[in-house]
């Protein structure tokens, strides 16, 4: 009880879903409602919606908790403002804790991507994530409330490789939004934290394994996985312990700790130990990782003759 | 002589420079023009443009040597794959070296951004290199010539706090592109450069001074500043080397060696010992920062009111 005390407990207090339908969204919905917090989700598909609603009241625990959706489309400023304020007039308030899980990824090479996949690609990765947390911060401090903000990034914020041209660049933006935010929000005593997710099996990663380029998909085959379950009980949990960064396995812990920026560490000694050791893996890994690429030149050559984009 | 053979020399080699016409941009115009490259200035103002080719003129070294420009607005893809057609169009092929100079900053408190800002922000930060980097890259490729691409991200790509919600995401999205793209153009031969540039003192800095929150003038007010020269040279040096991430002074690499993500260490000792500073100097700073906020919270609030951000 009394080492638990200052852990966040979302019993009774309202959590705020994007893409709460389904992958990494939606297991964390489950869990918030196993732990008796009300949980609203925001996303597109109304079907998807009712599923994951009725879903929720199998986890119910207390008679009091309120589980509800939004439809609302979230990559533009006025989408994901009237989202938030739709939920602020249901609930009769701002929520407690806003959680960001909207987004997806399309990999393409650099050559393949049109502009308008470059930019759908910062949708995807920043915007719907940037408006939520703005509509969000307005409403809290208007509204003279304290919260949480929490941002879904990946292990691509913190390193990047060949393939993730359109999303890398947009992770890299949140952890630097976050961080912003971590230093800004202190005068309104809201707090910002980010999930540092690895790879997830969800119905997002089923996605971009269609459009991924074989040398991208060659670099991760031997990266392991964490379910949607096991993922959103990790950024709960780093959520709950109010850190600013959370990272989803081992590997992402490595980048984490050699990518600090000016964020507070969760634990400073281990990642003082973490970041010995990504001084003497990370570089193994990057020229491994090179080699593959350049091995790859002829295939490759061969492959944007196919497609034309050589012409 | 021997030491110097892996150096890039830009003697006859031709340069394109986006916003060429003042500041960095200007200042590494001028570098270049010394050095006896051809330089291609690309920004809107032609005035301007006329001025810098006159003293691009000042610094000839060779009768061959060519000094021109094209005026173009580059935060949009046509508009930067226009450019880079009317350079490859004028000079029969496309440039050895693109240095992407162009963008600015507006710094203002996260709630008093409008959405509108928040774009600009991430074009200004981020697109106005992306979209030439891209033009540029596919040219390159289809014309079968290797080449640099460089691009000017900043201190905040590193590392952020209260002010510049809508810059350092945009700055931080450049690195995340710069290390993708420095994996990915392997395949391609193309080297890939990002210069981390502490506060200059260039025109823009004087335009961001005029809307940068008390806080953030507050928390910067013992920071040292390079003048353009001084910068452009750092970032040559850098290119010269060979280097992927270039940083303008102590604390941005403090900042660069405890993020380094997967990138390559222009010099792994130094940045090892660097990395260990700054897991001591680091939270030292963030503690006495994060508690200068804390301290403005009142007088915070009374500028919301003041500017009705809390109506």
């Amino acid at each position: 009880m009394f080492l638990n005390s200052r852990k966040w407990d979302p019993r009774g207090k309202s959590c705020y879903v994007t893409g709460g339908s389904q992958g990494l969204g939606l297991a964390l919905s489950v869990l918030l409602a196993k732990k008796g917090a009300n949980v609203t989700i925001v996303a597109r598909d109304v079907k998807k919606m009712e599923e994951a609603v009725k879903l929720l009241e199998e986890h119910r625990q207390e008679p009091s908790q309120v589980f509800r959706y939004h439809s609302f489309s979230l990559n533009s400023a006025d989408g994901a403002a009237a989202a938030v304020e739709a939920e602020r007039a249901a609930a009769g308030g701002p929520s407690d804790a806003y959680f960001l899980c909207a987004g997806n990824s399309k990999p393409l090479y650099w050559l393949e991507n049109t502009s308008e996949d470059l930019t759908a690609g910062m949708d995807q990765a920043y915007w719907v994530q940037a408006w939520t947390a703005h509509a969000a911060s307005k409403l809290l401090v208007r509204e003279k409330r304290t919260g949480k903000i929490v941002f879904i990034s990946s292990t691509l914020a913190l390193m990047s490789f060949v393939g993730y041209t359109s999303y890398s660049p947009g992770k890299h933006a949140l952890k630097g939004l976050a961080e912003t935010l971590r230093s800004e929000l202190l005068l309104y005593g809201i707090d910002i934290h980010i999930f540092f997710a690895p790879t997830m099996l969800t119905p997002g990663y089923d996605e971009e394994m269609k459009t991924k380029p074989y040398i991208t998909k060659k670099i991760e085959e031997d990266d392991s996985a964490l379910t949607s379950e096991q993922a959103a009980a990790i950024l709960f949990k780093g959520v709950a312990k109010g850190h600013h960064h959370i990272s989803g396995n081992f590997i992402t812990s490595l980048f984490r700790a050699s990518s600090r920026g000016s964020a507070p560490s969760p634990n400073a000694f281990a990642d003082f130990f973490l970041d010995n050791i990504a001084w003497i893996a990370i570089p193994i890994w990057r020229k491994l990782t090179d080699r593959s690429v350049i091995a790859h030149r002829d295939e490759h050559q061969k492959y944007l003759e196919s497609k034309g984009l050589l012409g």
